[in-house]
This record gives C-alpha cells, structure tokens and sequence, in this order.
C-alpha cells in the first residue's frame, strides 16, 4: 500500500464519507434497508448527487444514450480506462451493492488528482442504469442497452409491478427512448473496465484478506413462470371443485429446492412470487413466480431450469391448471480478461482470485472490452439485504488499491 | 310474483339499469374485474353515486358514524325494516357482489313508491363500509364496529398494503375516525335487516330455482402466518447455507390442502402472499401468508388452524425459520332468524332454504336483530372474480321479490 495514498486519503473525503452522503436517500422503512429503483425520485436524487459530486471535482458530466451516467477526469477519448459501477438496489437491499463502486471510483480520483497525476489515457466513471433489475425484471439493462446484447423494442415494453413500460418511466425520468439501444460510439471509448464491488458471499472472510480480484461469473438467468387457475370464493369453492393456481406454485418451490440442492454449487431461488388477485377471501386466478437460477460450467443451468419446468407442468396439470414459462434473461459464463486479473494480482501484492455467483455489469462488458473485478470483504457474508457491510477500513483500502490500479492502468 | 309490480318494473329504472351506471367505476385493467376499496377514489364515486341515487328518489341520506350509508324511504326511526348490501369488492372482484343488494333495494324502493306504498314501519337502505376486508385484511369492518363487535382501538391500526392505518384513510375519505365505534343510536334503530345477495355457489343451479332464503353462515376466520428466515443474495448463497422462508412458505400451502381436503365439507385457501423484499435475485427475509379457513360445525375452524399451523411449524424449524401465527379475524356459525327465514319462505311460494360458505354484514347483524338473506342464481357458481353473473332476468325477479318482502314486513 502506498503511503503517500494514505497521507492524501486523510486529507480528502473518503469513499466512506461520500457513502455517509448518501445514507438517507431512498431508505426503505417498510422493508428495511434501501429501495432505490431506476428513474424513481430515489434513483433522480442519486444521479443528481453524483453529477454535483463529479462536478465539483472538476469532472466532465454526461448522461449517454441508454440513461448511463459518465464522469470524465479530463478530456473524454477513446482507450480510456474506465471504472464504476450503480446506484439502483434491490428491494431493501443493502448500502454497497453498487455504491461501493462508485463513491471508491470518486475517492479514487481524488487521490489521483492530490498527488498531481496525469493520465496518459482517458480516464471515467460510469454508473450503469438499472442494474439489479429491481423495478423491470431484467437486469443491467444499461450495460446491456449499450453493449447492443439487449434489443432496445424488448427493453422498451418492459412493465414494472403497476405495469408501467420501460419506455414510459424512462421518459419520466427525463430520458429519450428513442434514443436507446447499441451506442458503438460511448462502447468504442471504453479501453478497459475495471468495477469494485462489495463481495457477496464469504470468500473473503474464509481466507481472511480485504480484496480479492474476480475470474468469473457463473452462468445465471430469471424464469417467470405462470400458473393459471379459476379464480373463486374462498368460502364456497369446495376443496374438489378447485383450480387453484397456489397449489402448484407451492409444489415448483419445492421442486427447485429438491433439484438445485441435487446439483452441487447449483443455486436456485424464488424470491418473488405475485397472486392474482392477491385477495385473502379468494383464490387465485394467475399466480406469477419467479426463479433465478446460477450454476457453474461444465453444469447446465438451462437443464436444471428445464428440470424444475417439467415438475411444475405435472403440479399444474394435478390441478387442472397450466403453465407458461418465460426466459427473462440468461448470461453464459463472464470470464474475466485472464491478462488483465494477473496484472492486477501482482500490482496489489498477490491478492486472492474469486469467482462469483452474482451478476454485474462487468460481465456484459467483458465479451467487448478487457475487463476486471475488485471485491471488498463483506464480514456478514450477507448481500441484497440490509445486513450487507463492509468495514470502513477495507473500504479506504479498496480506494488506495484502486487508485493503484488506475494509476498504473492510466498512467 | 305480482303482476302489478313487473308493471311497474317496465316504467322504472330496473336494478340492471342502476348496474350498468356503476359498469365503469372501479374496473381493474390489470386484474380483470372490478377493485374498488374502502376510502379509494373508485369507493368515494360509488358513495356518491349511492347518495345521488337515493335522493334522486326522494330519500333522505346520511352516514353514520362508522361511515355505513344509510338513506331513509320516510322519517328515519325505531324497528324500521332494512336491506342493503356493499359497494366495495374484493381486489379484481365481480359486479354483483356487494351491489347487486344495493341497486335491488333502490330499484325495490322504485317499485314500492310507484304503488303508492305507505310503510307503517321506518324503511331504509345501507350500504355498510369495507365488507370484504379487501384493503384492510379484516372484512365487515362497518357493520363490525357499528354493533360493537370490532373495538376501534383495533380497527384503526389496521393497515394497508401500502402501510397506510384505516383511521388515516378514513380521514382522507372525510370520515373522523375518532367517531367509529358501537352506535346504539343506529342499532336501536334497525327492527329487522334483509340483505338480498348474488348466491356465490352452484346451490340455485342444482335446484333450478332463481331465489333462495339463508339459513346460516358456516365458521369462518383469517390468519396471518409471518415466516421469518435470513435474506441474502440469490446468486452467492449455497443452498445448504440458506434460512428462507419461502421454504416453510411452500409447505404451508400443501398442509393447507392436505388438511382441509381431509374434514369433508372444509374450505381452506391461501389467496394472498407476499415475500419481503420480494426481490428476484433476493433470498427473502419474511414470508406473510394469509390462510383463509371455514368449517361447518360440529367441525371445529380453529382446530383445523391448529393443525395447520403445527405442520407450518415443524417445517419452518426444519429450514431454520420461524413462524408467527395470528388470527386476524374469527365468526362462529351465524343463524338467520327461523321464524323471519320461514315467514320469507312462504312468502315466495316456498323458496329454497341454503347455508353458505360466505360471510356478510348479516352475519355480523344476526346476533342483535332478526335478520335474513336472499340468494339470486349465478349461473356460472363463480364469485370473487370477473366470472361472477347473474341473468338480468333473475336480478328482475329478486328486486321484485325483495320489493314484496320489504312490503309485507313494513306494511
């Protein structure tokens, strides 16, 4: 670590002061933790407090076609070394899933620039655009929205749980959608994309360091799966004369349990689950359930899915109700750029190399552009929930080693 | 049925006249239906129109305390006759539960004036507040607190789905909640309550009849199961490693069905679930279910409740959860007044008699005064939902039918 980094991190505000900033925006009292969703007022007082954050450091602002928000540390080019991450959560979830790497990149350049350097290559911050997809079901739409891997007419008639269209909240919140879609242009600029991000599980913790850097993303996609029944009076519909939709939703929440546990490092979830109408005097005409499902090559998280679809049409048909299965998204594996994770290894003195099971905006830069992963330790193990944490220390460290990072890349 | 009336029906504005005017109030585009919930705007139209209507016709209206509607064929006062139903619904409910009882009692009332009836008792309509518990979990919530039956310092602190208490929706709605509670005054007034309803089985469709006369109302109760677990990241949480109460959740759902399709003549449904955060890519921290169970006596509800919560237990325990269980809301078997039921029965030329597995404000009223229902045919068995009918040829019959009851119990 870099003494005279140190010396200048006390004198600057710290990416856990800039966190502080932050605290109280889109706080979620019912669930805990934040909600903080693309183009909400939460999502539009985050963006205004990064472009007066960045502006304030004498860095060049703009918003590109797809919503992403860029902060320049001197003239915008092409071969830049850009870092960033988000700012949108999941419901209730934690402070630094996203953040993290956003305040560490703003702190990050101000070590830069209090130590006087001068990039040789254009130098960035991004902060992609909703990334968790926590309010449109699809995540990174941003990343994906500009790298051209998501069709702007599919992203566009996205709905969110009031049936609100992508296209519609995206124009609420001052954006064009007509502009949306591939920007060969903003992707060209990107030389390389390095994204520090508070980890998610407890890699970390077991091999007690403060920063690892990331090989890969396992496999991942998002099912909805909709079971449709007879809506009825829950008081007069006898138990036999029932089409209940519940009933076999219940019975797919134990078949993903039984056939991911079957498969090691499979993992399998339903999180979100929605009855139509949702009436606790009726029974249900639709129920809607959502799996996310993430195992690593050489498994098939497309036949595990497969799997769970078969159990949950022979539920539904017991039932004399049907299924429809719909692949929302789906990543194959994101390796990370191998030269670029050495290179980074040896610059932070040998740091530990993780995979992940989480998705990030990294890996849909990573089929275009070199791209690398630092991760800070989380000592609850625990993320997507208020419990997430990161010790304000290893976040400072963080910040040093991506300074480093940068300095080297850049300079 | 006399002739005299279906003369007069031809020149009046017919019970299906008065539906058709409320067709577009409150119709759900997403769920198909009709929400329409206590102290919304869709509730506040249907209030208004309620009270335009019957002064239209000459009544004199008010709200009582607990923000029931009430409106006055002559001078209000004591042992008067009553009928009447609700307006709100079920969340994406039919048109004909609730107001079918409505706009037969005023198109009654059209047809009782139109023969120059002079009732000898007070004769009024009410139209009581929140009988679904739709919006606030607990159903019959004005006919609950105007007996008594509810305390208000309960009913108040009842919240919506949105975290909004009802006294703060009653406020909104011009209602001053500091006001709810027993009302002597109007119960004192009421001699005798009939409510005409849309039958919500196939009862009338196995007797190919268009009428029937309630006998009771089978137990009936709502409980909230509140599954606690650990939330965390779906993609980096092994299955082995997880506390999620989606899990126990699931169980619930199948010992619900197991349990209840074991005591012949049990209704038990979960129509209503809701995960928290409710994130896809979330692990949840909470499961809320609400289970909906009925059993005719000598069966006992709450012992069913019993063994159901005992298997929700054991399986929350199993996955490293917990459950919490209460009852929301508990009837034991409400019994029409024989002698009022077999004085209708004769009446109408010897009208079937049937239980229902539904509940209704009558049942809240049939403890204090003499009370009785009247069921109209739906021809397709199905309520709670947009399925729910009833023949305009049957609506005709009932409101005839309800004119000649009204006539000889006030005349």
């Amino acid at each position: 670590m870099s003494p005279r980094f140190e010396d200048a991190a006390q004198k600057l505000a710290s990416a856990n002061d800039l966190l502080a900033e932050i605290a109280r925006v889109g706080a979620d009292r019912a669930r805990g933790g934040y909600s903080r969703h693309v183009f909400t007022s939460a999502d539009a007082e985050l963006r205004e407090w990064f472009a007066g954050a960045a502006r304030a450091r004498g860095l060049q602002v703009h918003t590109d076609r797809n919503a992403n928000l860029w902060a320049w540390f001197g003239a915008p080019g092409v071969d830049a070394v850009v870092t960033g991450s988000h700012l949108d959560s999941v419901p209730g979830g934690g402070a630094y899933d996203g953040p993290l790497g956003v305040v560490s990149a703003l702190a990050a350049f101000d070590l830069l620039r209090a130590e006087g350097f001068a990039p040789r290559r254009p130098l960035a911050i991004v902060v992609f655009a909703e990334e968790e997809g926590g309010r449109f079901g699809v995540p990174c739409l941003g990343s994906r929205l500009l790298t051209g891997t998501l069709e702007p007419e599919r992203a566009l008639t996205l709905r969110d749980g009031d049936g609100t269209t992508f296209a519609d909240a995206a124009r609420a919140g001052g954006h064009d959608p007509g502009h949306f879609g591939r920007d060969t242009e903003t992707l060209g600029q990107i030389g390389t994309f390095v994204e520090l991000h508070v980890e998610q599980g407890r890699g970390l913790i077991h091999l007690d360091a403060p920063l690892a850097v990331g090989s890969n993303i396992i496999p991942h996609g998002r099912w909805r799966f909709t079971f449709t029944g007879q809506g009825n009076h829950a008081g007069t519909t006898l138990m036999d004369d029932r089409r209940d939709p519940m009933m076999p939703a219940a019975e797919m929440i134990g078949a993903v349990r039984r056939s991911a546990a079957a498969v090691p490092e499979a993992r399998a979830t339903v999180g979100r689950l929605v009855p139509t109408p949702g009436g606790t005097n009726v029974i249900a005409s639709q129920v809607d359930v959502w799996l996310d499902a993430r195992l690593p090559e050489p498994g098939s998280v497309r036949d595990l899915v497969t799997e769970i679809a078969e159990k949950a049409r022979a539920a539904a048909e017991l039932e004399g109700c049907t299924v429809d299965v719909r692949e929302e998204s789906y990543e194959g594996t994101a390796v990370f750029d191998p030269a670029l994770r050495d290179r980074l290894t040896a610059m932070l003195g040998g740091a530990p190399v993780l995979p992940t099971g989480a998705g990030h905006d990294a890996a849909v830069l990573a089929p275009f552009v070199p791209t690398a992963m630092l991760y800070v330790r989380n000592p609850t193990g625990i993320s997507h929930a208020p419990q997430e944490f990161a010790e304000p220390g290893d976040i400072d460290h963080g910040t040093v080693e991506l300074a480093r990072v940068l300095r080297s890349l850049a300079g």
